[in-house]
């Protein structure tokens, strides 16, 4: 047999060898099962029906494998990525319905594509590091062969030896070679793109049963030396440190807690590969236990992904991320049905997979509909929660405090590799899944050809990447690192301290000393429930040490129009861009004002809903009201506001500010509700190394004190300190009363 | 007994006149029946259940009635409004639930009125034309008295006689002079205040059984003269032709069609007090049979209001309108409850009410709740419609074609009182309830008092009213009438036809003369289905004919982001407003470009939807793109785009132009379907005095020709004409095929 791109061993596996098919993700016990049950179990019954029809519209319009021409969002390419979605659950009707009409469409479609394959060069579209075929990248072409596998496995014993034969040799071998050999730069490297490309390799070769394949997949290409400084399309490096290969892709990327560097958006788009390469591995390699490597990691990911959702299952937008994605994506029916399914304990999946509303037609959907007619649900139960960054968990973090509706995500991360932000100690806050304060997120239309090809803006890197578009502080009008990937990647924040265990107040606290040179942020973020308010409130204590004089400024990207402010502002007749760059030339100033009392107060109202911020406002200090939108000759980015605090010429300083969410109004009865804030002012009344001390004074004239500890954050420090000859006693790191 | 301010009647009814009360809403017939089936009718019983909780929570808290001091929004106007919601209620539950507590509590909070109202002097805010007592407008207080005498007749027989008499004579009676004989330039008018003011006056009469109330009630303050050219805090005249009363207000502003001409947003206003006041009138004159009056109007106006509802029940926000008001209001609950109450075969109204979750806790929510028991209740179908505007019906009207899930709104009205927009001839565009093209509504947030204490706001005459604010053309930079109102409000467009037989073409045309000297503009407007269309398409023919040369501007009030356009544009690095007065002055030019072919395509995306306008092009055209903000120094004004095209030194032009909307975005799995037009072009091929021809080719390349009769619009006229040597014969209006 001819042994095209081969390394070594024969990669043609006999249909005489002892594995039966399907053993991929659908095995031959698991079939029995299904189909025994078939019409008892109605979430996997009602997911079938709906496959089964999208599926025979399918095959009634025909198969057509175009020529490859486009990007993402143009024809040929959604025409493919349809087809590999489509086969792989044509495979899956075939084995649980036992019906030849839809083995005989995966043949079919198979036989046609190893007319094209054989035929292609290069994709034409040159914009990718490392170039399809199929598509214009090999990621896609990995996509493709990810779900291919699985197809082919379904149809394995219902193929001739030739048939398979002819497929293996033209299609599925050069594919898998084409795609790791032929693009080292995009198999052999820790990063999303590779693990797509490591399970696609690793899927065809255990359906081939092809060790080398597999080992390829697991390891990586051995003995191939990559241009350590060479970078990929997005400014990542391809391969800085050697590791590749499946595992290292498991070591590298994830946190002990299963926080994934990139951020939940990509971790949604890498779980698939991860689950289902470890599922297949699971059932044809169960040696492996690939679900306990690095303790367990690909099951606790599942959790953590799902605690980076708000109230709406929608993930957070940290980093690059397009907004709207959510655990009803494919990627997160597969996660959880297969989390369920290789875990012990884990009945709060179930209520999650109940919301999907669909299961994976396979062994581990039918363990989750089973369970689910069975009554085992628990309700998922999402908590404050802090999730370490780092392969080895000491690169910082990301910590939610959730309370009330509230949920606050604070980000302290390392930079998140290639699609990381230049946001050192930003956050945002959600209420019941509607954000309140954004992360912009990314500035791209993912697949929608008119906007770039579907790909990622320019506004990407000059806008959503820098810091000014971040609720967080920027120095002389320069992002973090200056914007500077790889001085970026080589620091991450620290958690000073997280504690989350009282009921009446969830806080968090981390240190940046590398964003800028010689100045240290430490920032306190708090949701404090108050006697005399509706709602838990957001405290925000940014403290700042410099050697040198600097600007600072402080953005709350708000939604909403404004509804009153306690100073005066001015607004221009004419709006200019705040700056000239690092995001600075994107926004346009529409007011700004000096503030005029030791505090000041901003309010808006969005969705009915009215929002306020008090904030400390020192005798310097600027607003600048802003606007998205400027030096964007395309329209790529949304019109969206902001409101700047800026403080000039200061060393040392604090930032301290409230936002309360409160009241509500309703257009059909015109009556509004508690319209006004619970807050009447905020005072710094002690702000030392040691401790920063905020008095918070509500409406009925009450107030209460917080105070963090900056240095000794442990558990069972006892501090004692005197502010205003009032004295103060507490234990742990921060007091509230 | 004393007589204060009386015209002549003896006022003060006495407890044994041969009228049982309550007899005024609620009848003692009513609550005996609605006694009898308390627990058995669920959408009674539920609507009683939330009616109780909220009123004993209102109880358990205490009555306060405060030094009458702030505008809307504030505390003392919103807690005198909250009191007359809440003694209304409290008044029924006490006759249905025979319950003393009920009873006290309005005994109770009338009698601090009663010792409250006599030390009032005028409100002491002084913005009104018509200054109230416990509110800041007279308004206020009507609303105030058509509650209270509901609360009064409840709690009639439970009050002694001599408690009685002191309410009468220290609180009723005054109250009811001063509202009208006080301040008969509130009163005595043809106008949604005079219409609160008549139901008040009429409703504590009724009560009172006081027939000179009832009197002047009905038909005015009679010997009164009132300043002809006086005019109100809107700028409506007070009282240009001397009618008044309640008749006169049914007369007046009510066209036979049930359209009323302020629009529906005040005309949902304006109907709890016409239809309150009309059942009390049926329950106690029932030989005035006043919902048979002026052909039953007050009936057919209930049916109007839901017909300019979008799929949401919002209603068109024409004219003065905030958003989101809608068919769950208050006072659409009345309507389709007393509606239905007295109307014969309107099963639709059921639906409604079902939708709406709640029924009046009176004789008429009773039936309707009942009759949903009995599964009485149809769909509530919305067609389209077109619905003339002034007393006789002949001052032009309002045209709503509806084709699959697409509703336009065409507006060739009379000015609409004080209320109305300089809008001749605009239009506005929903799909399934959203926004494609928007009417901008009010400027104005009402009830919220951050912003102008919940008024008007001055943006509304300068940005709301002017015609550049709305989907039509505007001539020269000015707008319609020079925003004149009185001369406006002369005038009115003239239907040319209405035309929707025809399952897949749904056609109005109306003629505009009079809002630029020496200018005629005729717009045909339909909602075109076509084979080859994912979904019905607008398409829209402005033919203006001009002695002079002039430049038109025509905006396209899109939501969303820009995707592509046809065109290349130029954005400038600083934003300047687009001119300097009539509404210009608050655009901001964010783009603009020349056009490059016969015609332009411009692509936007919105809530996951694609939409694009194909627009016919001349050699000179411009293109503005826009956004609302500049001179906007409180930030009243939403940040909200717009696309016009510019055509200057033009006597005779027409502009022709298709809106589709197609496709659909998940964001969940980052697929676009649809996302392009299914358009190719559009051409003129034919445009005469007497015949507009355009053609309309797709994608696929199939042409199809819309021609619209300008001149001979009759339904049996027969036309046939020669275009490019291809004959077309028809009969009636348009040829499309």
């Amino acid at each position: 047999m001819a042994v095209c791109f081969s390394q070594g061993s024969d990669y043609y596996s006999d249909a005489a060898s002892d594995q039966e098919h399907p053993n991929l993700i659908l095995t031959k016990e698991g079939v029995k099962q299904i189909r025994a049950h078939l019409g008892s179990i109605p979430l996997f019954d009602e997911t079938l029906e709906k496959v089964k029809a999208e599926i025979d519209a399918e095959i009634s319009q025909g198969i057509d494998t175009p020529v490859p021409e486009d990007y993402s969002g143009g024809y040929t390419h959604e025409r493919h990525k349809r087809n590999f979605l489509v086969i792989q659950k044509a495979g899956v009707l075939y084995q649980i319905l036992n019906d030849e009409k839809y083995a005989k469409y995966v043949k079919d479609m198979l036989m046609q594509y190893e007319a094209l394959y054989k035929t292609l060069p290069q994709h034409p579209k040159t914009r990718s590091y490392a170039r399809g075929k199929l598509f214009w990248q090999c990621l896609n072409d990995a996509n493709w062969l990810v779900y291919v596998s699985q197809a082919y496995d379904c149809v394995y014993n219902y193929l001739s030896e030739e048939e398979r034969y002819k497929l293996e040799s033209n299609l599925f071998r050069p594919f898998a070679d084409y795609i790791s050999i032929g693009n080292p730069q995009f198999f052999n490297r820790v990063h999303n793109h590779s693990t797509w490309g490591n399970a696609a390799v690793g899927m065809i070769g255990l359906v081939m049963n092809d060790d080398d394949l597999i080992h390829r997949a697991l390891y990586g290409i051995k003995n191939i030396n990559l241009d350590k400084t060479a970078k990929d399309d997005d400014g990542g490096f391809i391969n800085k440190d050697g590791k590749a290969g499946f595992l290292a892709n498991i070591e590298e990327p994830f946190s002990p807690d299963g926080y994934y560097t990139e951020g939940p958006y990509y971790q949604r788009y890498a779980m698939y590969p991860f689950l289902i390469f470890a599922q297949s591995l699971q059932n044809k390699k169960p040696e492996l236990e690939i679900f306990n490597y690095k303790n367990g990691v690909l099951l606790k990911a599942v959790q953590t992904l799902l605690n980076l959702t708000d109230a709406d299952g929608e993930f957070f937008p940290l980093n690059d991320a397009q907004k709207g994605m959510s655990y009803y994506s494919r990627e997160l029916v597969t996660a959880v049905d297969i989390a369920y399914h290789n875990s012990d304990d884990a009945a709060g999946f179930l209520s999650i997979a109940k919301e999907q509303g669909q299961v994976l037609l396979d062994d581990s959907g039918f363990s989750v509909a089973l369970s689910i007619k069975k009554g085992k649900e628990k309700p998922y139960q999402k908590t404050s929660i802090n999730l370490t960054d780092g392969p080895k968990g000491d690169q910082g973090g990301v910590a939610i405090l959730r309370q009330g509706d509230l949920e606050l995500v604070f980000k302290y991360t390392a930079q998140g590799s290639s699609h990381g932000h230049y946001d050192k100690l930003s956050f945002s806050l959600f209420e019941k899944g509607d954000e309140i304060i954004q992360d912009y997120g990314l500035a791209r239309f993912v697949n929608i050809e008119q906007k770039g090809g579907g790909n990622y803006l320019k506004e990407n890197s000059s806008w959503a990447k820098q810091s000014i578009a971040h609720n967080t502080v920027i120095q002389n009008e320069i992002s973090h690192f200056n914007a500077d990937y790889e001085k970026g990647s080589k620091h991450h924040s620290d958690l000073h301290y997280f504690y989350v265990e009282n009921d009446n107040v969830k806080v968090v606290s981390a240190k940046e000393i590398n964003a800028y040179p010689e100045t240290e942020m430490l920032r306190t973020m708090a949701i404090l429930n108050g006697e005399d308010y509706e709602k838990p409130f957001m405290l925000d204590i940014m403290k700042i040490n410099s050697t040198s004089a600097n600007q600072y400024d402080l953005p709350f990207y708000y939604f909403g129009q404004i509804l009153q402010t306690s100073f005066e502002y001015k607004t221009p007749e004419i709006l200019k861009p705040l700056g000239n760059e690092n995001g600075y030339q994107h926004l346009y100033l529409e007011a700004s004002a000096k503030r005029d009392a030791d505090y000041s107060k901003f309010s808006w109202f969005n969705n009915n809903t009215f929002y306020i911020l008090t904030i400390v406002t020192n005798s310097n200090d600027e607003f600048l009201f802003t606007r998205i939108g400027a030096n964007d000759p395309e329209f790529n980015l949304r019109r969206d506001p902001a409101l700047i605090l800026r403080r000039k010429n200061c060393t040392n300083t604090t930032f301290v500010s409230a936002i309360e969410s409160h009241g509500s109004y309703s257009p059909v009865s015109e009556s509004a509700w508690n319209s006004k804030s619970n807050i009447k002012n905020l005072k710094v009344v002690l702000d030392t190394e040691d401790y920063t001390g905020i008095s918070i004074t509500n409406v009925k004239g009450n107030t209460t004190f917080f105070i963090t500890a900056n240095t000794n954050a442990a558990k069972d420090a006892t501090h004692n300190i005197t502010i205003n000859d009032i004295g103060y006693k507490w234990t742990g790191p921060y007091y509230y009363k």
